[in-house]
């Protein structure tokens, strides 16, 4: 697979109540092709991925919806998968190109949430999960927290384990201008903060964001292209290519799996990833993780073979994915945690950061000498994931 | 491109009160796996064609809803495009096993609407339209009652005319055992039943529906697989191959078009997937189309070519397409009309149709001779149009 990204954008994530969906669409998709220096009409078909806009505002049909509003009369298509929408978007977007039907596409990751009263939204995203677990009444920050209890129990993680995901990540977020919250956290902080569900404090969760992500993906790469600023294209920056793109999936329901401290979606797909691009987790440099809550991310640097199960809560409190100091930075972005998790634009977002990292135009928060980069987006409470892998040539 | 069907199949389309979508997928997986005389583990993604399961039942994430309960633990996404649903699924699935990701894919169209109120019902459809025109309180009866008027005004179409549509297509729907109304009618019926938006009366419009239908797509043909049923493959039946797949986008609102009377973005993706086939509207011997109203399948049958503007309605009038009787054989299913139309799943039913048709196992609704056949799938009032063409080898 060699799939070269032309380029990549987000809006400020955040409560954006002056901004609609088409706002958010227009704006990134301005920023996204100027930064791949080409003109609208090189794009041939557009991959929105999107989870809430019909739940919550009764709109479906994203995909002529948007190609409208972009003046593009091409193939379009919502791309559904809860908050792995984004994600699976772009694995759309790499089918698409792949395939030889389309040379170049755009995948746009849009999200809404902040219109709506939080037990609205709450709701709402419970339509990512088992009907059952919903019916028993509990929301994803309960059933993470079975996982973080569960995990707590077998590996002996702690509160203080979690809350250094939360404070590493605003750390991250404190970098990126476009993160939602770039404020820095303490420990103390995250621990006195109001339970939501025993053990995850407010500071454990991600939080509720609207935003758009925008990814210009081709088989072609920019020297091909005839492009309208080729002063962009003087800067003899390196290509980044997606050499791996995965999908797996699981049960909707955490009370149906077999082992509650692994998400084994993400076990699958990054394995299937890993030899689609033939590297190791030992080659990642910087990778950007799905950590809707605190556990998550713990559990994600175990399942993606980055450490040993069971290890990586301490070295992640030792600093070792921290920028400046490790040498796999995880979540320069801020993460879900404080970039903010407007659902179907996180998985997009993932991507536009890894190729930030690997072009090495990420500003503050470069990680040095970045080659090889990994996102990984999760739906539900596990059932899908999806894995990434990008490279700069 | 060449991509075989390995199997098609639908499930009994209707009112189907005592069957989930869970009961809906298990069943017609199970018949396109025996079907196509392989086992499940062959199927390596899926891909569900889906618009109403958020805004009516609450519930997202139908990738692994769906892959649950069908014990496959493979990749999976919800495609959705309103009433396009199951046509750009289909699509999805092309773009899969042309990409090389894939080998094998199952595309599954799965609705179930008739739980819920009519009114209920009405209100999610139009999250397909444009804001504006909702806002306005139109239903789509009333915007396509708009371009039957505005036909009638420019091309001297009559309310026979539109009639003889749902004459032609419940005849078909007689012969078809999976279709949601198996009875003839005649033209007084059509014109005596009760207005629904002038000139449209209840037997113009399709019907509400439950139903699946679901098809499996490979580069593999049946011959390369170790069959569970090699008996099923000593007939010596025609392979069936989709040779097109397009889809073309426009504005979401009847209102923003120049024309009322041409569906551009069926004009558009017919024009793409004629190029891509190597084929001209002449060559085709049998076509699904999206008659959602019978006045849309008399544009279909302008805006695909197959007769110049203003002169298709005299020709269905005339039997042009009716079994039988034509040299292009039009909705044999029944179309929407007849057969049903369960949104999500009917863009996959037209592709199982055509399959049987160039299959030669349409039983008594079978064209003779049917080498070549298009599918013609419409989400909203025409802001989606996706064409796939098939032949049979």
């Amino acid at each position: 697979m060699n799939i070269t990204i032309l380029g990549a954008a987000t809006t400020k994530f955040g409560e954006l109540w002056n901004l609609s969906p088409r706002d958010l669409a227009r704006e990134v998709v301005e920023n996204v092709l100027n930064e791949a220096g080409i003109e609208a009409n090189k794009i041939q078909a557009v991959f929105v991925g999107n989870m809430l806009s019909s739940s919550l505002g009764g709109q479906d049909h994203l995909g002529a919806f948007f190609t409208q509003e972009l003046k593009l009369r091409v193939s379009a298509m919502k791309i559904e998968g809860a908050c792995a929408s984004g994600g699976l978007a772009i694995h759309a977007g790499v089918m698409a190109v792949s395939s030889g039907l389309y040379e170049t596409v755009l995948v746009l990751g849009v999200e809404k949430m902040t219109d709506h009263k939080p037990e609205e939204v709450a709701q709402a995203l419970m339509g990512a999960g088992s009907d059952m677990e919903r019916e028993a009444g509990t929301t994803f920050p309960a059933l993470y927290a079975l996982m973080a209890r569960a995990h707590m129990e077998k590996y002996g993680t702690t509160e203080e384990d979690l809350a250094a995901v939360a404070v590493k990540n605003h750390f991250h977020g404190s970098l990126n201008s476009q993160a939602q919250f770039t404020n820095t956290i303490t420990t103390e902080q995250v621990l006195q903060s109001p339970v939501i569900a025993s053990p995850l404090k407010l500071l454990d969760c991600s939080p509720i964001t609207d935003g758009a992500a925008a990814v210009i993906l081709s088989t072609k790469h920019e020297g091909m292209y005839q492009t309208v600023r080729p002063e962009a294209r003087s800067t003899k920056l390196p290509r980044v290519n997606i050499i791996a793109s995965s999908v797996a999936t699981n049960t909707l329901g955490v009370s149906e799996r077999e082992d509650l401290t692994t998400i084994q979606a993400a076990v699958d797909a990054s394995y299937k990833a890993y030899q689609m691009a033939g590297v190791t987790p030992k080659d990642i440099d910087v990778a950007e993780v799905h950590d809707c809550f605190t556990i998550a991310e713990i559990m994600a640097m175990e399942d993606l073979g980055f450490f040993q199960k069971g290890k990586a809560a301490q070295a992640i409190r030792e600093g070792k994915t921290r920028l400046g100091s490790g040498r796999l930075v995880v979540n320069t972005s801020g993460g879900l945690k404080a970039s903010g998790h407007p659902v179907g634009a996180t998985g997009v977002k993932q991507i536009v950061e890894i190729y930030q990292q690997l072009k090495g135009i990420a500003g503050k928060k470069q990680v040095r000498g970045a080659k090889t980069g990994l996102t990984h987006n999760v739906g539900g409470s596990g059932a899908t994931a999806v894995v990434h892998i990008l490279k700069s040539l």
